[in-house]
């Protein structure tokens, strides 16, 4: 009854409450669809969902990448794929999981940023550099022979989101709109004063409180505050390299601008292109012999 | 079929969500109550309520501050208390309502500091330095010949709470032990690398998914990278100067700690009873024959 012939194989991803999954057939996706998570999603049940909604046959290889697939972990540095992907029982079949990295010193860890970054060295072969991931959390990695060699994550998203969604800032962080001219000089003055932060993030409720400061002045402060920071703390990580920066284009627009200020042009790559050609990096280890070691 | 004697005046502050009131006759508390509050709390029916469990007279005197009563703000420099309260109208009587403060460079506002800072001037007639106000805000508050010079607000306070309830911390930050030994190293390390303020942070998490570091720990750690970053970014409030702290004892106890280590020992003081001092000598006011200007 289907028009449409079973898929090559599947590529899932789950992070920030959402699992997506690609149907793909000759290198190309062919569908797509995703189911929101939360604590109640039963992972069976949410997987067999999502296979049945891209008409995977019992036989079709899944390769799947994520926090939620809570991925075994691989010390740096080291490539971000793995000559094996991990195989593991769920919802019936064997999903190929694609591990996360670790760093000891200073501690670190990222379940999800390796499928990207192996996107991005498949479509970019013999990169160096570092690469900038913004989201949730921001991950500066620097890429060196083809290996990761270290990674920092920086908590600015998600400082960003709740600073947004806490009460002292209920009319004063409104709407998606960010003032350019405000956010340089805020990464200035982050980047100079970056101890000053919870003092400026106070001040923005306090100038909204008082002078009636339009949202877009306050957002841009709370981006370039944040923003600022990580610059001033990542320099060894940007200063003078190449760089590339991969992520929803609301995300890498202010470091975009930010790097920019500070005379450090970054390559773009679209986060869901460098996914899926990560994906299909990993699905054709599956498919050669093992190399040897 | 009261015992009591009706009290000679009401003392009554909002704030952080809860309605606290106190009768007061001869210079003495003699009840307290308290009501929390919501966005759903009606102001006349919940002073009516709160003024009927402390007894009050129609005619009973009440003396009333903090963020709730959206209280008139004074420009500093002037004394933590006006010449005159306002008088506003509120559940069928007259409430005298304390002033908070503004500042314009840099934008500053407390609606709620006033009476501790005068409570604390009351008891101590004549001292000059800087009063640190530890809460969900830190205030770094300036004083000088009875003055309020300057002052400063830092959210640290409503990060750490933010940071302690997100899931990513679910595990991490459990409990209120928090080890004194990590606390002193990481307010050292806040205060030379402020910047790293939001790579630290999801430090914490990484450590705790990687080596099940203990909940103590993180808290340590929490609580000293933003104490040490705001220490550095409020040196000049500190710094060779006469200090005094007013708060809650959980919250001033890591202030003090951190102050010792920098050579900048704190005089203690009582929150609740600093702002009954305070309301005292807001009630006094309401006595006295006005100042000549």
């Amino acid at each position: 009854m289907t028009n449409q012939a079973a898929p090559d194989w599947i590529g899932l991803s789950a992070d920030s409450g959402t699992l997506r999954g690609w149907s793909i057939s000759g290198g190309t996706v062919k569908a797509s669809t995703q189911i929101e998570l939360d604590d109640t999603s039963e992972p069976d049940a949410t997987v067999s969902s999502l296979l049945n909604a891209l008409e995977a046959l019992p036989t079709t290889a899944i390769i799947a990448c994520g926090a939620w697939f809570e991925p075994a972990l691989r010390a740096v540095p080291c490539t971000p794929l793995p000559d094996k992907l991990i195989p593991v029982h769920m919802a019936g079949r064997t999903l190929h999981i694609l591990p996360g990295l670790r760093q000891s010193t200073p501690s670190d860890v990222t379940q999800s940023a390796p499928a990207a970054i192996a996107g991005f060295q498949a479509l970019n072969p013999g990169w160096d550099g570092v690469i900038c991931l913004p989201g949730d959390t921001t991950l500066w990695v620097q890429i060196s022979a083809g290996e990761v060699v270290s990674f920092q994550t920086y908590l600015s998203g998600t400082l960003a989101e709740l600073i947004t969604g806490h009460p002292l800032y209920q009319t004063a962080l409104t709407g998606s709109d960010w003032d350019k001219a405000t956010f340089d000089r805020t990464v200035e003055d982050a980047l100079s004063r970056p101890e000053k932060l919870a003092a400026r993030l106070f001040a923005i409720h306090a100038d909204h409180l008082l002078e009636e400061t339009a949202p877009a002045l306050g957002k841009a402060r709370l981006k370039g505050l944040l923003i600022g920071a990580e610059m001033a703390a990542a320099r060894p990580y940007w200063l003078g390299m190449n760089i590339a920066l991969i992520g929803a284009q609301s995300a890498v627009a202010p470091y975009v601008r930010a790097l920019q200020t500070q005379g450090a042009p970054a390559t773009l790559a679209d986060a869901d292109r460098m996914l899926i050609a990560g994906l299909t990096a990993a699905y054709r280890l599956l498919q050669e012999p093992t190399k040897a070691q």
